[in-house]
């Protein structure tokens, strides 16, 4: 198969962990004898830095003309810490995501065995653990209208949906459940909520197409107690955009590590596949960010062609590396421990 | 003292858990000799029931003239599952909130040394854990105008904040830190909301009256990771309406039940008391709701009015409850246990 892949490394240690990945795709390639060509393009702080735009209108143009995208990671403590500032990193991947119409952010959360301990929570908790995050991703309080007061002592966002916003995801999730165990959790606040009363109501209608499919609803406060009580109630989650962000972040604890969680984000024309952790500026350039996570996108994105036995053999490679304990300081407790290269090598060379 | 209290049972399992506080109440009165008056109100479903209204004008008078409210939980399920339904149980609790302008929600979050092994949590995770959580409770998208469409195809919730409101509420959580272990943590969404960037800016600003306290950010995604991978590294959290709910939930896991979690509601003129968890209709009359966040809340209350011996002596007693395992199912493996009357009976005795 051909396949056009943008690269979009972004800031941090998005560079370094996107570059494992990489090695991964290639080594598949030439396993596969597949064709693919990758590009690499600005996002975020360095493309701010560079050309003043977080996603600057030749990334935007290589991604639309790509058949997939591998993201990085994105943020810098420089515009966190200055809330006046115009310009931010966050902007690049938002307006990514809304461009490219990438409206389901798909966060798988599984309990590895050979990590079980790493996990703050009790092993009897978390073992058995197999979930499906559908978050949907262009809509709700992160694109709704913004303002501020001239005077900065007022401000709001409004957060909005529409019944085709919420269809189109949800029947992803259902057809996911179809193939799962053939349960959907709908996570919203619809006690306070006007756009959550909405989610319930579309999502009870797309579920009458699903008769073979259970519809479960849980208010977003008892989701985030119920996601580390017992996270195996769980199948499939369906929920909005903001509560997506938090609960996927939260439930990254069962397995041991944010450094493990992959992400695909995808609409009806294009597909990115990106690490859920963020930029951790802290650790970039040091050799000890875990690349599992983009690597684990990496065979995402090779799923997503239906190259199914190229993405399992990653996942094998990345199960061996995990067995063998060759990993980041993250999930290892060894002293003498591996660096983040060390990790895309064995991976490479297990392919 | 002579305190008149408004005691809000409302619905499911609240009228339970409520007469164990009221029973520590007057046990506390008798021993020290104060004067308190309990008056009884409907909230809630069964104020939907018998007044078709979820916060009767009687009800809300009965608070207004009180010197503080004692409340039970409010929701049931017929109204969660009819999204259409014009008229719930929340409103009441929700219109109480704004009406009495209560606008600062301290949500205490410990580990009970006895209570260790109950947590999902590891327990080197959770041990020492002690932390303040400053929940904003009257303003963000909770009261934002809400819209929805005439064919019923697009909603909206508008989340906002003024200055002001979230000045007050940071003095507050400012001042209890400098009593503390001198640490605030402002939990936001900076790099995506208007609304959390001017948190960010005011907050700030306030810390500047409190040099010995340390301001640190938080992104909520990120705090709802770090509340389960490493919860002692909080004192005092503060953030807005909906993250505060959900993060507040979230954390109390790590006292191995939410039955044991207290919350104050205060405002300039009022003050509420009541347990962070909800109705638990399945649950009612069953005997087997754990009143120790409804006794807890008395104690609050108690310490609300500089009652501090009386508040301690619920507290030991509660904390003698919990050694002598005199606790309910949530918290208890053995199987002969104990009803909800019975740890009030204990600790109305212990006092
Ligand atoms: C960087 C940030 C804007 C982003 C989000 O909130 O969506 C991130 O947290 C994520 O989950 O991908
Ligand atoms: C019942 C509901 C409206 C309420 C809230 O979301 O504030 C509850 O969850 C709480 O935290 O007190």
């Amino acid at each position: 198969m051909k396949l056009n892949i943008a690269i979009l490394p972004g800031d941090g240690i998005g560079p370094e962990v996107t570059n494992q990945a990489v090695k991964a795709l290639k080594a598949i390639a030439s396993e596969f004898n597949h064709n693919f060509k990758f590009t690499t393009a600005d996002v975020g702080a360095v493309a701010i830095d560079k050309h003043n735009d977080a996603l600057p209108e030749e990334t935007l143009e290589l991604c639309k003309k790509s058949d997939a995208i591998l993201f990085g990671a994105i943020g810098d403590p420089k515009y966190d810490n200055n809330p006046s500032a115009k310009v931010r990193p966050e902007q690049g991947l938002l307006k990514l995501r809304k461009e490219l119409g990438l409206y389901a952010n798909i966060r798988p959360v599984k309990a590895y065995k050979t990590l079980l301990d790493k996990s703050p929570l009790k092993k009897h908790i978390i073992q058995g653990t197999d979930i499906s995050i559908y978050r949907e991703l262009t809509g709700g309080i992160y694109f709704g209208e913004k303002q501020t007061s001239k005077d900065g002592d007022y401000a709001s966002d409004l957060c909005s949906y529409s019944r085709e916003e919420i269809e189109r995801i949800a029947h992803l999730a259902f057809v996911a459940a179809e193939h799962r165990n053939h349960k959907v959790t709908l996570v919203d606040k619809a006690n306070v909520l006007e756009t959550s009363r909405l989610w319930r109501r579309v999502v009870k209608e797309v579920a009458e197409q699903y008769p073979d499919v259970t519809l479960d609803f849980l208010f977003v406060d008892n989701a985030a107690m119920q996601m580390i009580l017992n996270p195996k109630q769980f199948d499939v989650i369906l929920t909005e955009n903001m509560f997506g962000d938090i609960i996927s972040d939260e439930a990254s604890v069962i397995g041991g590590s944010i450094g493990l969680l992959a992400s695909a984000s995808v609409g009806d024309k294009y597909a990115m596949f990106e690490p859920i952790h963020g930029s951790y500026p802290q650790a970039a350039n040091k050799g000890i960010a875990n690349p599992i996570a983009s690597i684990l996108s990496a065979a995402m994105l090779l799923s997503h062609f239906e190259l199914h036995n190229e993405a399992e053999l990653i996942r094998l490679a990345v199960e061996k590396s995990l067995k063998l304990n060759i990993t980041t300081p993250d999930i290892n407790s060894v002293v003498n421990t591996v660096t983040t290269s060390n990790v895309g090598d064995f991976v490479e060379d297990f392919i």
